[in-house]
């Protein structure tokens, strides 16, 4: 099995509770609050900026340049392609920038950074996966779901897009490259970050409804 | 007058050395041999290895997200720009890559991953500028000089674009910005390491002949 | 009036919680439950670690050797002094080091490790400041208040001890000296880490009971 | 065979160089040239700011409490003891201080912060390994040939001193220790760095006469 798949099983009880989280059911249904969506989004432009600094700080530390490079086109795509997704709403609904993170907010931008400048490359790899893993896994599960008359249907189809999936696949093997040569005890704190990055997902939506 | 200005006419003595060197007028005129040209794209391409690690340092680092998204293009298009120039050579006459970085690729590269990472972030930046200002004026004042079946065109009319002129007046802007907010002490110590900067490039050059 | 002084005046609320707070009061008059201490101090033993490796951060960033200096040495001498206090109760009591951060001591602690690597120095500085100059305040505070039969009177004379008041002093006069330098805009988000990191201080006693 | 004795041998040839240069040959004598000493004292207080900040980098990065102790150690009492021993030679021959690093002392300073920020820790490790390594047995080589009348001998017996030997054994430990635990193709990178640095430790002394 390869890391990432035994990665992914070792969280499935926290992504289950994202998944079942009411701020990503009622996103998926459409019936989510308007308010609170306005809310979300204002976060998660906060969020970005951490994460750009995050996956920037990753780049610099990369050991090879084929992961530098992917790094800076994660974060440099990546961000790109949300900021046109926030644009849609932000003026379809008239939404002002906000200074102030929220405590979940801030803790998790806090935790990113943290790893990305202090842990072992490996380590604060594994540690910011869920970032983006966990939103495609949102995506791919809730888009079928989805009508296109859902208010939401820009988000649900950004984080399922097959550009995002080939992003994060990407990711994912850069991670299993990572794991394979790693000792046993390097993997065991991957795995340990993994999960700490995907409990401060679910706490990212805990921290809004 | 702007502190891009100033810094520009305080180096004008070492950039003339430049464009002046051996290795610059025979790219321009055609006729470096073509051993040379292959060494240097060898180190050049160990030398932007760094370059991407130093420039996503900078972005980490980054006070506002303008200049994060800012230092993430520059890093990501401009190295896929280069990229794909060097592999026109590298197909054209067979290049090898080389782990082996010479002794002024070496310092060079040392030099600006230095102070990405511990210096404040406007010297850093000053600093690091002449990585890509220096390459463009270059580019800009031999492309009138050359001519189309210079086999040395690509490398011309990559630092000649207008896509590179534009980063590089979008860094020029940001460098800016950030001497209009510095002290008089700050900006002292941004044209001192401008010009080390400036040096560098040259010592570059003047490690290929 | 010092930039220090108006920091602390900005945050007198914060510290007037901090000072009631049931942990502090019942510290000063020795009925703090012995169970709470030793949780409190398996949680700052983690705390430490990562609080050494932020004043590293520090000392790696400061822009002229006087200052690098002072990091290394409030990080060596106070973390030794603070082992040797940690020393006495883990004899005391026999208490076993713990592996696991709480959650008031883990969000500390990134925020901490993630201003010293990313922010402007100075406004790292501002941030980190309150980690020491709040407990030696709380020292003096209640060192006139506690009897020395007060279980806990190893842990008060340590942040109301001369070594570690003039420490702290010493940090207040560089932290103003960096304010001096700065600009406005420099100042108010200095002010704002200062507050964020007094409010920090006083969530990891609220994480204690 | 332990690592460290693996990676002393192998930079045998150049510590050879290093003992026999003239700047350590007429140190070892006595007759070294006051205006060289004072010069190498210069560039070397220089370097130790670097050095300050590199060990600071390496102790903020370690990944365990006991490793960023041991930075924290080293480089405050082995700069403290240096800055003594500096400071004896400022007062007896009025020596100023100069803020121009030369070419050697700059880019050997350059190469020590840049591996303490971007590399692997380990490979960091390795590599400003013989900033003290090589200094110990320099002054275990040459004590006892030098007569206590030796302008010189302070130095001499700062680095032969068993408090600086306790203290590179204690970082050669450490070194064995993070190799142990490290693959062969880390292994093989931490060798490539020591010696490195070894070389630069050379450079520093070429730099001097």
């Amino acid at each position: 099995m390869k890391f990432s798949e035994h990665a992914w099983k070792s969280i499935e009880d926290v992504f289950s509770e994202i998944i079942n989280h009411p701020f990503i059911r009622e996103l998926a249904s459409g019936n989510l609050p308007p308010e609170v969506f306005k809310e979300y989004l204002k976060q998660d432009m906060l969020y970005l900026q951490s994460y750009g600094k995050a996956i920037a700080m990753l780049g610099s530390r990369a050991t090879n340049h084929k992961d530098t490079a992917y790094w800076l086109k994660n974060a440099y795509e990546g961000l790109a392609a949300e900021k046109e997704m926030h644009d849609i709403y932000l003026k379809k609904w008239n939404i002002q920038e906000t200074p102030e993170a929220n405590t979940a907010c801030e803790i998790y931008s806090n935790f990113i950074l943290a790893i990305a400048a202090y842990m072992p490359y490996e380590i604060a790899v594994a540690g910011i996966m869920p970032c983006f893993w966990v939103y495609e896994q949102i995506g791919l599960t809730i888009v079928n779901k989805s009508n296109v008359d859902n208010p939401y249907i820009e988000w649900i189809q950004t984080y399922s897009s097959k550009q995002y999936s080939d992003s994060v696949q990407e990711g994912i093997i850069l991670m299993d490259e990572l794991a394979e040569k790693s000792s046993d005890e390097t993997k065991s704190e991957m795995l340990k970050y993994f999960r700490k990055g995907t409990i401060y997902e679910l706490l990212f939506y805990q921290g809004l409804m």
